[in-house]
């Protein structure tokens, strides 16, 4: 049985988007020094197996959002609405007359069709939280959106002396050419170059003012605050001082499977020959000028990050309040190939999180790291146990982490875990000539074998013991047709697990097995 | 290349509740004749390998309304409302201005939560309609509802002097016991007497009325019509002269396995004990004592659907009016030791289904009988198809029906049939010490397997060419692991295969994947 724990107040679920787990040193990076997401590892649970359900934007965060794995909450990529009737983080705290608040992007698409055949106006005050993700909005900011759209953003770089109708275009991702011109950030080529916005107007500075003041008008009242960074998501310009701190010898090694050995899949090649960004960050040159950028734009939100850890310490929130760090997913940046993500290599599907929880009851685990396999569905349910609230089993697919933050692994705990991607919107599909149903694929990761079923493809399959950085395709070798057997039996005792009975919670059914014969119904009775 | 047809006009889209396929002549019953059904069936296709998606009211009769296995629509059993985002015939009608009305059963539970969550006051009309599966109301009459609720019927039979507050209990479902009292038609024992109720204020007649005059008042204006009869679902009651055409050595064979050889399943075995109509079907003369009831309404239907065909033929509609006949399961009625249905013997999940089309197209196959395994949602493309309406293959998982009316098989027709339970609110769950999610199973049915994966015991496996009636479960022989093995990777494909993108409909993601560039994102471009 599991203590039972005075709750926590507050929660601070910071994110970062497309942060690679190997891009902090905490998790090992040997020249990206990250000290204050470092001092959260110290303070609390480092997860060394942190997946996402899908490595891809939309898809993940509503994963997080929901505790429910992409095929359950069906925003399988990033134009797809989410279903009006998905159960989110903020309704689960409506419930109990709480609100999830957010500063920064949720990239929740509204699914506004739903609430029409309803007949209810779009613009209604509750249809609106609850098509935006049931997040109170501080400041609603996915990036590159159609200024003044959702964020506050680009007013405020107006009142700061960044005239234009559009001062993101103009200063956020352009830097100067040095020929007094005006370099596009949205290119590689100039990533280089410092952005013309002053560092601390610029993205991540601005959403963290909006956090601090937050958080201190607080005081001493109870907050869930999602903090949401764009970065270090493309495009990708640093301000100055970070677009300069690193350089191209410090970007580390490239990834690269030897082309005759690879046994490259169908859609791997398909990305590779048919994305922009494949197609760029398959060259060496072209990565060793977009990492120490990358790189930059980490290290600013690190030491953002450190103006968070002081506020709470100075006042004294740090010891009620449930911090989680972790990003949407990750970035090949180069590796294998590829850039961006959507593939299921490590490099994308893997992520960061650290979890701090003040109680003594974590005290045991603090600057610790655990090997267990752990999911983005699983932070609802980890911020309703935080807060004391029931976990919702019948909608909510995740577990909470907080017997592994008191140093217990339930010995039920899960030993694979799953993601999902849906490529139809994508260049790929074509390439392949596939129809828009065609273009699946499920990830069930164990220990040992990393096995991907593709809905029209053979699988791939690799052997992370013998080949950790997933060089060589085993997914049509004869040697391994028991694993990749035993991979879909894994498979298939997952998908029918899913929870598909949503709007009956489970003390409901409980209830109506007893009662039913109350109402003067007599089934098959002599 | 399927012909291109003129649109039919109208649908009357007939179910019976419960209505058990062999239980009509023209699907080969010796003793009960059925002149009007067998009519249809002289002018259409009777197929004869027809499945529900499950063997339960009201998760297959959401298939049917939405064309959505169980596992997508999520009302996975009696109580469980329909989420509210799901999309039913009625939303594909009203796209283009038309309506589904309904008289009769539909068993939708509304998703009240769903709707109050998004703002919306659950009285406001659109929400009511979308709430009650789309349907236009003539009357809906689910059977045992409290009186007034839902249906006219309560009011109707006052008005022809069935006196009380509720005369449905007193003289629908009521008998006269012989010495001046009721007899309960809710109890087995007295199902051999004639209801209180005249047979032309009964259900079935009132129900026909109430079509008949919807049809004969649209006169030449399109219409869509779901007749839906409760009967010859429970109470098992019929009005005179129904309740004695039959007797007990007209009721035909039990089905029993021998004890010592049929391998009985654990959830098979919990049913046979913990549930009352299995109790008592499992006695020879209880079934003796009910099936005659059970034919006398059948025949009582099958009355009244002459009267239908009657006016179709009259008033010129039969010839621009597709028509569908059918039930949302079938009745064990005593076979394998078991009542009412629920479990996936030929009995319970397989139906009726029979269909008209008028058009000369389909002239070829009139009279015949498909051997082709088509399912329950199939219904709403085949409707849609009729009308020369689209098909919204992002959320409708079915086929149209249509190449098979015209003679066609299409190559890649399905050549298995899946079906779901989920049994968590039934005794048998208190009886096996389940968790309430822990109760679902699904079943493959091929030309020759049928296979039952249940989540938490061993698989049912039937062979159907050497044990037609499913008496000898294989579900553990050592000789059939191969055939189990084969089965599963049909449930995986199947599983995976399901549609969960159904915020965006296909030309959108096609058109996505071409013009995403045009907005002023490079991504990843050097």
């Amino acid at each position: 049985m599991p203590q039972t724990h005075t709750p926590l107040r507050n929660v601070l679920f910071i994110m970062c988007d497309q942060l690679r787990w190997d891009y902090l040193s905490c998790y090992g990076h040997p020249l990206l020094h990250t000290p204050a997401i470092d001092e959260l590892a110290r303070r609390g649970v480092r997860f060394d197996r942190a997946y996402v359900q899908s490595p891809v934007c939309v898809p993940s965060r509503m994963s997080f959002y929901t505790g429910r794995y992409m095929r359950s909450h069906g925003a399988t990529w990033n134009h797809v609405p989410l279903p009006s009737g998905q159960i989110t983080l903020g309704d689960h705290l409506a419930r109990v007359g709480r609100e999830a608040k957010l500063a920064g992007k949720t990239h929740v698409i509204p699914d506004i069709a739903s609430v029409e055949r309803l007949g209810l106006p779009r613009d209604a005050a509750d249809a609106q939280l609850r098509l935006h993700g049931g997040f109170g909005e501080l400041d609603r900011y996915d990036g590159h959106s159609p200024p003044g759209k959702e964020s506050g953003y680009a007013d405020y770089l107006r009142t700061h002396g960044y005239d234009g109708r559009d001062p993101w275009t103009d200063f956020v991702i352009a830097g100067d050419d040095g020929r007094g011109g005006t370099a596009n950030g949205w290119l590689l080529r100039n990533a280089h170059l410092p952005a013309r916005v002053r560092e601390e107007h610029s993205e991540t500075a601005y959403m963290t003012d909006r956090a601090l003041s937050f958080i201190e008008a607080q005081g001493d009242r109870p907050w869930v605050l999602h903090l949401s960074y764009i970065k270090p998501h493309w495009p990708l310009m640093a301000p100055a001082p970070y677009h300069a701190m690193y350089r191209g010898h410090d970007s580390g090694p490239i990834l690269k499977g030897d082309p005759s050995n690879e046994n490259a899949h169908p859609v791997l090649e398909a990305y590779r020959a048919a994305h922009d960004d494949c197609l760029s960050y398959g060259r060496e040159d072209v990565v060793r000028h977009v990492r120490p950028t990358y790189m930059g734009l980490v290290k600013q939100v690190d030491d953002h990050l450190k103006r968070v850890i002081d506020l709470l310490d100075r006042s004294g929130r740090f010891k009620d309040t449930l911090i989680i760090f972790t990003a949407d997913h990750g970035d090949h940046l180069g590796d294998h190939g590829l850039g961006e993500k959507e593939l299921f290599y490590e490099e994308a599907v893997r992520i960061p999180l650290i979890v701090v929880d003040p109680r003594a009851s974590a005290d045991a685990t603090r600057g610790s790291a655990s090997g267990a396999f752990v999911e983005s569905v699983d932070i609802v349910p980890t911020i309703l146990d935080a807060l004391g609230l029931p976990a919702a089993p019948h909608v909510v697919e995740g577990r909470s982490l907080a017997p592994l933050l008191e140093g217990t692994t339930p010995a039920d705990w899960r030993d694979a875990t799953f993601s999902e991607l849906d490529f139809a919107f994508r260049d790929a599909r074509k390439h392949l000539g596939l129809d828009v149903e065609d273009c699946t694929a499920t990830m069930v990761r164990t220990e040992r074998w990393k096995y991907v079923h593709w809905k029209c493809f053979r699988p791939q399959l690799f052997d992370l013991q013998n080949d950790p950085h997933e060089l060589v395709d085993l997914g049509d070798h004869p040697d391994h047709e028991g694993v990749r057997a035993a991979m879909r039996e894994r498979l298939l005792a997952w998908l029918l697990d899913r929870r598909v009975r949503t709007t009956v919670d489970h003390d409901t059914v409980r209830r109506r097995t007893e009662d039913w014969r109350g109402n003067g119904l007599f089934i098959g009775v002599w």
